[in-house]
Formats: C-alpha cells, sequence, structure tokens
C-alpha cells in the first residue's frame, strides 16, 4: 500500500555535498568542508533542500540531527562561491536563489521528523537560519550564533528570520540580533530559550533527543511538527478546532492502544509508528 | 435590564464533579479526587466546560482560580474511565470528545474573568492544558507541568496546545516539551515565562492576585481579555484600531470616572464593574 | 529624482512640544516637562504622530532615540490635560482620541528607522506604550514600568499592548501586568526580554546602537523594520517567499556590493544606504 503514496528509504542515501548517516531511525547531516567552517554552496543548498522534501516520503526516519564538522556549526553562504555571483546577478537571478534558499527552510519545517540542531563554534548567517529553524537546539559552550546579514549590506529578513526568530526569543531580542547582526553566545541562548541546552557534547545531546523521539510514536510526532506549523497564524478558536481533528485521528493510531495496554500491564510501551 | 441578557449569578453554584466555593467576586473550583491526583473523566470536563460558558453570563464572579485537592493539581483524563472508553471509540465519537475538550479551553479563553491556576504536585495531561489555557499561573515548588501526550501515543497537539504553549515560552522550549513529554519544574517554569511565581503557598498567591482583578474595574478586564483573545492573529495596525474602539468603549464607563474624581481628590478609588 | 518622492530633510526640525536633536543620521527626541515627569498632552501626541509619519520620508535619520528629561522617562497621559477632558468626552470624540494615539504607535512601527527608547525612572501609561513600541529598549536601574491603565479605570488594550507586548515578554508575563497595573523594574524586565540591557547611562547604551545602526545598511534596516511588521501574523510558508522577495531586492543595492567588495579586500564596508 505505501508504495503507491512514493514512500522510500532514506537510510543509505549517498549525497554529494554533505555527510549522512543513519542508524535506527535517527540520521544525522555533518555540513563537511571544516577548512571552511562548513559553508553552504549553491549545490549544498539545493542538495539539502532535495534531501528534506524527499523526507516527507521516507519510512526508515524519524528524526533528523544538523550538525558542523571540525569543530563549528556553518558560517553560511561561502563568500566566494555564493556572495560574488550573487552581486552580478539579475533580479529574476537573485529572486531565484532567494526563493531556493527559503525553500530549503520550508522543506525543513514541512517534514514530519523533527529537525534537531548541535552548534559548536561559528553559526553564522544561513547557518544561523539552519539552526533556527530547527525544532530544537543544543549548543556547544562555544557557539556562536549570528545573524549576521545587515554586516554584508542586506536585511535582516532572511528566509523567515523576521518571522521565526521573534517566536523562539521574543521580539525585542529578535530586533536586537537583526538589526546589529552581533553574535549570541551559548549561554545567553540558553537564557533566551534559543538554545535548549548548553553541554560540552551537543551532538550527544541532540542524538539522546532525538532517539527518545525516534523510540516514539513517530506518526503522532509527525502530526505535532505539523500542527506546530499550521497553528502558526490561525486564531486560538481556529488552532482548538485543528488540534480536535488531529487528535482524533491520532486516537484511531494502535500506538495508542499499546500506550494503554502497556499502563494497564504496568509495561513500557513499545511504538511502532501506525 | 440585565435579566434580558439571561445574565445569572454563579455563587451558590453546586457542582457534581469538583468543588465550588466563591466570596467576595472570587470563585475557586477544587479539582477533588485526591487519591487518584484529581483526573478528569468524560462528566468532569462537560461540567467544566458548562461552567465556564455559564460564567460569560455571571454577575457575581470576577476572578477564577482553579486549584487541585491533596497537594497535586490534576492528572490528566483518567487512565480507565477516559483513555480506555477512548481506545475502543469510532473516529465519530473520538472527534466528539476532542471536540468536547477543546471546547473547555475556548470556554476559558471566552468568560470575562481572569483565570488563575494554583499549580501544586502533578499537573500533567489535560491539566498541564487548564493550567496552560489560564490568564496566569502560581506554582508551589513541587509543581511538575508535562504535557506528556506523546508518552501515551498521542501528538503534543491537544486542546490547543501547538499554539498556546508557544507563545507562553517561546517555540523552541515548547517543542521540547511537546515532543519529549518530559516534566516542566516549578523554578525552570517561573524562568520561562510559564509561572508568573513560585512559592510556598500558591493558591494564597492566587488568592491575593484573583481579590485585587476583583476589586478592579471588572467591565475593563473582562475587555482586556477579550482584546488578548482576539488580536491573537490581527495585524499590528488591526490590532491597534481594535484597541482603539474598546478602549473608547471603557473611557464611557463610570469607573473611568470613578478613578478620575479619586486621582483628583487624593482618594483611592472605588470601582462598581460598570 | 527623489523629490519626486516628497522627500525632506528632518535635521533642523523645530518641535513645540518636545526637544528634537539630529547628529550623523541619528535624532533624539527628549520629552520635557521634567516637573511633572514628562507627560503627555493632545498637542504632543498628534506632534509626535505627525513627526514619525514624516519620518517616512526623511533622507537624513537613519534611527530614532527616545528619552525623557530629569531622570523620568514618560507618565503618560496628563491626568488634568487629558483624562479629565476624556471624561467629558461623546463616544465619537473617544474613539477620535483613541485613534490618534493608535496613530501614534503605527507611524513608529511604520517608518523606517529603527526607533530605541531609553528608559529612566517613571515609564507609564503612554510611556510603557511609547517603549514598547520602540524596536529596543535600554534601561536605567531605575526604570520603573507600568502599564497601568487598570489602574485608572480602563482596559489593558491601549495603543496596541495586547497584541504587542504578548510578544516581546510572552503571553503569561503580559497578561500579569496588564491585569496588575503593576511596575516592571529593570532587572526583571531585563530578564524578561523586554528591556535589551540593563545600564547606568541607558542613554548612551541607546546612542551606540543608535549610531551603529545609522552607520550600517539603513536601506536594508528599514526593510528589516517593515518586515517584523508584515510578518507578524502571516503564515511560516507566506513569510518566507515576502523575505524570498525583499531579500533579492536588497541584493541589488550598492551597499551589497560596497560589503563584499570589502571583504575581499580585507577592508571595512562603508555603507551609503543605497
Amino acid at each position: 500500500m505505501e508504495e503507491h503514496m512514493n514512500t522510500t528509504e532514506l537510510g543509505n542515501y549517498q549525497p554529494q555535498h554533505f555527510l549522512w548517516q543513519a542508524e535506527d531511525g535517527v540520521a544525522t547531516i555533518t555540513l563537511n568542508r571544516p577548512e571552511r567552517k562548513n559553508p553552504l554552496t549553491f549545490e549544498s543548498y539545493a542538495e539539502l533542500r532535495d534531501l528534506f522534501r524527499d523526507l516527507v516520503y521516507a519510512t526508515d526516519i524519524h528524526a533528523v540531527v544538523i550538525r558542523g564538522a571540525g569543530g563549528n556549526f556553518c558560517s553560511g553562504g561561502d563568500v566566494h562561491e555564493i556572495i560574488g555571483p550573487l552581486t552580478k546577478m539579475s533580479m529574476k537571478e537573485l529572486l531565484a536563489f532567494t526563493r531556493m534558499t527559503g525553500d530549503l527552510v520550508k522543506a525543513m519545517r514541512a517534514c514530519p521528523q523533527p529537525v534537531i540542531s548541535a552548534v559548536e563554534g561559528i553559526c553564522a548567517g544561513a547557518g544561523a537560519i539552519i539552526a533556527m529553524s530547527s525544532d530544537l537546539r543544543y549548543a556547544g559552550p562555544d557557539a556562536k550564533v549570528a545573524f549576521l546579514f545587515n554586516r554584508v549590506g542586506l536585511a535582516g529578513c532572511d528566509m523567515g528570520a523576521c518571522a521565526i526568530l521573534p517566536r523562539i526569543i521574543g521580539q525585542g531580542r529578535a530586533s536586537e540580533l537583526l538589526y546589529s547582526g552581533r553574535s549570541l553566545k551559548a549561554e545567553e541562548g540558553e537564557r533566551w530559550g534559543f538554545f535548549n541546552s548548553v553541554s560540552a557534547d551537543p551532538y550527544a545531546a541532540a542524538m539522546t533527543m532525538a532517539r527518545a523521539i525516534a523510540g516514539g510514536p513517530v506518526f503522532a510526532n509527525g502530526i505535532t511538527k505539523t500542527q506546530l506549523q499550521q497553528e502558526w497564524n490561525m486564531s486560538v478558536d481556529q488552532a482548538i478546532e485543528s488540534e480536535a481533528q488531529a487528535q482524533a485521528l491520532c486516537m484511531q493510531t494502535d500506538d495508542f492502544v499499546r500506550a494503554y495496554n502497556a499502563f494497564v500491564n504496568k509495561q513500557t510501551p513499545v511504538f511502532e509508528g501506525n
């Protein structure tokens, strides 16, 4: 039946522009140009966008962790490979580029797998956007997050930042970061609710959470993610009706019955994602 | 005149499934099955929903405090009386149930009385939703709030949680609680803005605030509550126009004149709610 | 060309009801009735509204700082000159007044210049609204912010407070301030994200930020401000498309090229705002 839905398995996916490893339902994306602090290129943007779009149909991946190689997360769009060419493009080409980068964020928010960023060191520009667009963020003590768009002559409105960042850290703090381009450090980021925690090994923290999520009721988790997106600008009453429908749907899954039976039998439920 | 509006008095209301006491405009709801940590049943859900709907027309109640008996707030939907039956229902019946529980939150947000939760001990599932859906929340040092829906095989989108919780504590922290189902403790909850304060006697803190509210300009307080709901997903300019109308209306109340006269005469205003 | 757009210069603007000084693209508004803690009158409201509307067309002002004279920010609407007359007005006149005050906030949010409040001492009623409606807020250690509308018999929904305040500090904390009218102190305000920092000289802190903003890519800064407003109640996907368009536009400014060239030449970019 599922094949009629174009489902796929991505465990053995072989990316060209970053690393991918998957085990027990948890996939890790590693941005892997450590000598340049893992910048993005046109090609890596497009491949990430396509991967997150494919994750909608993946039956074997239930949580995604993103990290960078070599002690930094991501330095953003490569100055030579992206910024330089952009300064020479027509408006039509520029819009095609900004739409492609925006499509990465749309795809990250649209896939059912919670996305978890493990942030060490530099996390700047498009790197900061990838962290922001994740569901959860774990920091190492040296994490520095910079929405530095105004430092390169651009506006802070990049890939959804003016909408999403205020919902994470509040309007006043988001305004400061977007107008100044300054770095948000790890501890301050935890205090503001940008980071879920700060620890010596943020990848381990991210993996612990990812494994817990992948071991849970993954169909229901995907509905949680859908609703966090759907209800973004609904009225309160619309959101409540939308949740009534979505939760009724989850109440007809076998995972709900498994949890009930486990409770009655004083056992730990084993979820199967259906 | 007011009787044509179907106004009512609820001071002597006699509920069947929880306790109710009212004095000087402040009513306290006490969830009262302490041996089971005050779970909800189909009947108590429905009675709470009906009570909050009736509060729209109550002329004698100006603030509502909710607490649990015996050192816990509420353990959520009763496993035997609610979860068990739900596992056997049709989709039509399930939607009727999730709509009924959503209607409780809609009614809590629609009544003009600010609702204040005093949270001790366990506050889980639907209990966490009742606290979240209140206007204000006061915690005891042992409060533990768990949006534990994914632990029972369900999605975090229950009764408005994906819309309301992010507005209280931010999108990243709300996502963590909804994906993990973990408990939020009292101090952390205060730091995140979920709890307005933590103290040894949260019911006393809630009552102090409730009495201050009930002694204030209660018609205007109801308009504040209405606008907090109305403007949820308006644009900034729409919200400003909506407030211009709502505040002009309040400026024609006698309470506004009373406050002005008291100020001029260096007295404390005595508000009458009209 | 620009004259066809009704552009103007405001550096030498001579207000009647407050002070104005401008240097290097940064203007300071000083509310200047220190003996009464800088209350607003009908005339000063209207003049502030008109000034912020004119700032849309100003080519020489790139950031605006607001402060009060004599150690206090602003005590709100003058009791004798505003509150008294309001108690005698018709509904039509009241709505004209609340719309005028709302128009000040609309104008503060619509001008391209980031607005920065430097808050010392009393910041109450309409004063609290002016601080809230600014992009950034810097506090002195004695700052006290009071949304005290319910203390004067009114609702908390004044000039956008029920929409804007929850986005800055969260729904629960905003509800507490609006229902109680209590003062928010400096340190608590920083902890909640209302204030961007607390320091002995908040005007100096505000000026440091204002000068940095005015020395940056000011056209792009104006787009950042526009998008923070535009995307307020968009869906996430709508916001991302809106930012794709807005950022593509900024990528055709010379400031973007200047930043790229400076980077390549290992220089600091000098922005010109076009």
